[in-house]
């Protein structure tokens, strides 16, 4: 019985207008990289799994799609495991471990963040700082695939490694206008500075509770004030603190403004202080770059607070509740992990899913222009097709994208694949239009003909289409 | 202890230098491809193993790379195989088996091919035909990693689908001397029949043994004539066979003179008839697109015969003796496997990795171009940078890819960062040259410098460029 045909869950197949849509997104993210100087690098769609491995969380281990070592490889399954297996475990996953580590060495990249970081170590020695690279691939995640969320689905990550300018911070926001600029999405951009909310949690005395003030905070729009102060109570912060709190939950006005606030507030840290000098910085130089409209200083941004050690960045749609469509920010150490310590990096990624998805919802994709077939040449028959090879060679060497039909069918057949691949222009050459070196071309979108000689049919075609 | 850098063997990173090299390759193969009218498609990395399990023989079976079920999947399997594995088998290979089964229910491309098979049917009703799709993605084998072979390569596959017509075979002949005649390798097309052989085998009775036969006389050059007699009769062809043979081994002259002489021998044979009609119907069509000149009738071809069921054809390197660089043939049944039948497909593939291989050992790669930082503008200090900001800007719009040199270090490591990068044009714009409202613009390749006005430095590095 023959094989009903089917996927992975959460992977996708991409048609042909699919695939034109996906490369408009892939090709403006791709050349604003490039105008800025940014290059190419691609790694392996499998890594060592001691290389991803601890790198994203107890959770972040379990969604690793995980290679089974080739060959025998349940010969090499230890007697100790063979046997635990075949009496069974009171311990969930406890058995799963202990074979993944005996069948299977390598695993499908999580992120481009790790693999980059591996890459920069194990190639330091032919690589010049600052070291400005992109790099455009699919990522692998054996996440619970739901609307929006892919178990396969493309990064574009575009960093600097080996530069601590905070210019680059403000560079990357430069490109992200660039980028949303010219898909035209409209987009806020929030920007926040890991060192100010060091600051924060040090100055109400709760250094180490960073992370639940904030995600308390983040939650400001959900909850409302009396709310986030109850789940700060509840996470163990004492009233004082709280209190202390407030003025930075209710930071409001310009940037400027809020910078300014939070320089009286946090001037008795020096962490905190610092935050604000970067911040401070990188909005000065986005002034000068014309884009400090669409920025937002945002303290309740928290996104991969165990991860970032200055800038946060994160960007919006304005118009589609989707979530984060782009985000990234400044790590001191990302190759020590890798044995080279001491390289600071600033980065972000750009979520091409989430944009498709936004470009679908706000109908702003572009009509489909010169990613598909232009010119179809007709098939009257085998004399015919020969004699208008040498016509599909010229228009195809003047640069035009052209098919002939390959099957000597009824023209209705011919037309409708002509209509149903949105083909503009048909080119009709039967006998009586060979016997006076000329052709018949249908304009598709207008329904009308014209007539060419077949010695003038470039500037006839370029005519049609430049009308 | 840091861990050491590196990946899985077979498996590569590409630099910068290495990507712009990869992108001509796909670039140029992609234009080709979309002149002619395909459509681009791609599909996951990972597959369902059903589908992919069975396609490949046994031995490429074993060449797959299976992923393994996330989760607890220990716990799924079973306690007889469990028991088996504490035990130890003395078979080798049946207990992996028997997991792999209950453990992996995915598994990693192996080539372009089945998967496409598989999209077709899957996307039928959503799918005009005839389909002429491109796709061009990594594939995944386990095979043994050895110079010019990988575990992880790229494949660039182009085909025809849902039509008979042999202007099909042509045109992908075409586009084969279309595509190498970019890239200005020069090669030679060797072009054959399965139906051909069949008759062939027909005709001297051994129709069974069409496999042996092809791959006896494939070694004629090796071995020569006796050599490849000697290996017909240990496969058990009867000397009155062999004799028979003699005139299709020794078959030569031009295509049409082999086809003449090949009329005379299979003139009994309505295969092989038949096979003889396409063969010249392709030949017919390559004349019309005066392509012939590179295509050489082979009988000895055999690549894929047990899966392609008309045309045959591999393109060699005239210059390096590297194996096939591009492959393919007519698949009547391609899709039958998953339930649609009697759709007749014709392909070929193009193989990236020994394309770039060929063109780095004949140094036909092309200089750089367009695809490195063309300007690098020195940072003189915070004040100066901020100045250049807007002329960053300015050259950017103008389409030019330019970098402002992130941190404030000596001149001498920033000119040398411009060297490592091959940028050839360097902007400095230190305050003298600010105060003029000038920059002064050094050419790194002729080391000369030159003094343009900030409102004309577009101009002026336009007429640098174009010098």
């Amino acid at each position: 019985m023959a094989q009903k045909p089917g996927i992975p869950k959460g992977t996708r197949d991409f048609t042909p207008a699919q695939m034109i849509r996906r490369n408009y997104i892939f090709d403006t993210i791709r050349k604003v990289f490039k105008t800025y100087g940014y290059q190419a690098i691609e790694t392996p769609a499998m890594e060592s799994l001691h290389t991803l491995l601890g790198k994203y969380g107890d959770e972040g281990d379990k969604l690793i799609f995980k290679i089974l070592n080739s060959g025998d490889f349940a010969s090499k399954i230890d007697s100790s495991t063979a046997s635990r297996l075949s009496e069974g475990s009171a311990v969930p996953f406890e058995l799963s471990r202990a074979l993944t580590s005996q069948i299977s060495e390598k695993a499908l990249r999580y992120d481009l963040t790790v693999p980059f970081a591996r890459y920069i170590v194990q190639h330091r020695h032919e690589t010049t700082f600052p070291f400005k690279r992109y790099q455009i691939q699919p990522v692998w995640r054996a996440d619970r695939p739901q609307k929006g969320r892919y178990r396969e689905f493309y990064q574009c990550d575009v960093d600097v490694i080996g530069s601590k300018s905070l210019l680059n911070e403000a560079e990357l926001l430069h490109i992200i206008c660039e980028v949303f600029g010219r898909l035209k999405i409209s987009i806020r951009i929030k920007l926040n500075n890991r060192k100010i909310l060091a600051g924060i949690a040090e100055i109400i005395g709760q250094a180490d509770k960073i992370v639940d003030i904030t995600v308390a905070i983040d939650k400001l729009d959900k909850i409302g004030l009396d709310g986030v102060n109850k789940e700060l109570a509840r996470k163990g912060l004492p009233q004082e603190s709280i209190d202390q709190l407030q003025p930075i939950i209710h930071l409001s006005g310009t940037n400027s403004e809020k910078l300014k606030q939070l320089k009286t507030v946090l001037s008795e840290s020096e962490t905190g202080m610092q935050g604000i000098a970067e911040m401070s910085s990188v909005l000065d130089f986005s002034k000068e770059m014309d884009i400090s409209e669409w920025i937002d200083l945002d303290l309740t941004l928290a996104r991969g607070l165990n991860y970032y050690t200055g800038a946060i960045i994160e960007v919006k749609s304005s118009d589609i509740a989707i979530g984060s469509i782009c985000g990234g920010g400044r790590y001191d150490d990302l190759t020590g992990i890798f044995g080279l310590p001491d390289v600071s990096g600033v980065g972000v990624s750009f979520g091409a899913d989430r944009i498709y998805d936004v470009l679908e919802q706000t109908e702003l994709f572009p009509e489909d222009s010169g990613s598909r077939t232009q010119i179809l040449i007709v098939n009257f028959g085998e004399d015919e097709l020969k004699a208008c090879i040498p016509i599909a060679i010229t228009l195809r060497d003047a640069g035009f994208s052209v098919e002939l039909y390959p099957d000597q069918v009824k023209m209705k057949k011919q037309m409708s694949y002509a209509n149903a691949n949105s083909i503009p222009y048909v080119i009709l050459a039967g006998q009586q239009e060979l016997s006076e070196n000329s052709v018949t071309v249908k304009d598709m979108t207008e329904g009308n003909q014209s007539s060419s000689l077949i010695t003038n049919i470039v500037d006839h075609l370029n005519n049609l289409m430049n009308d």
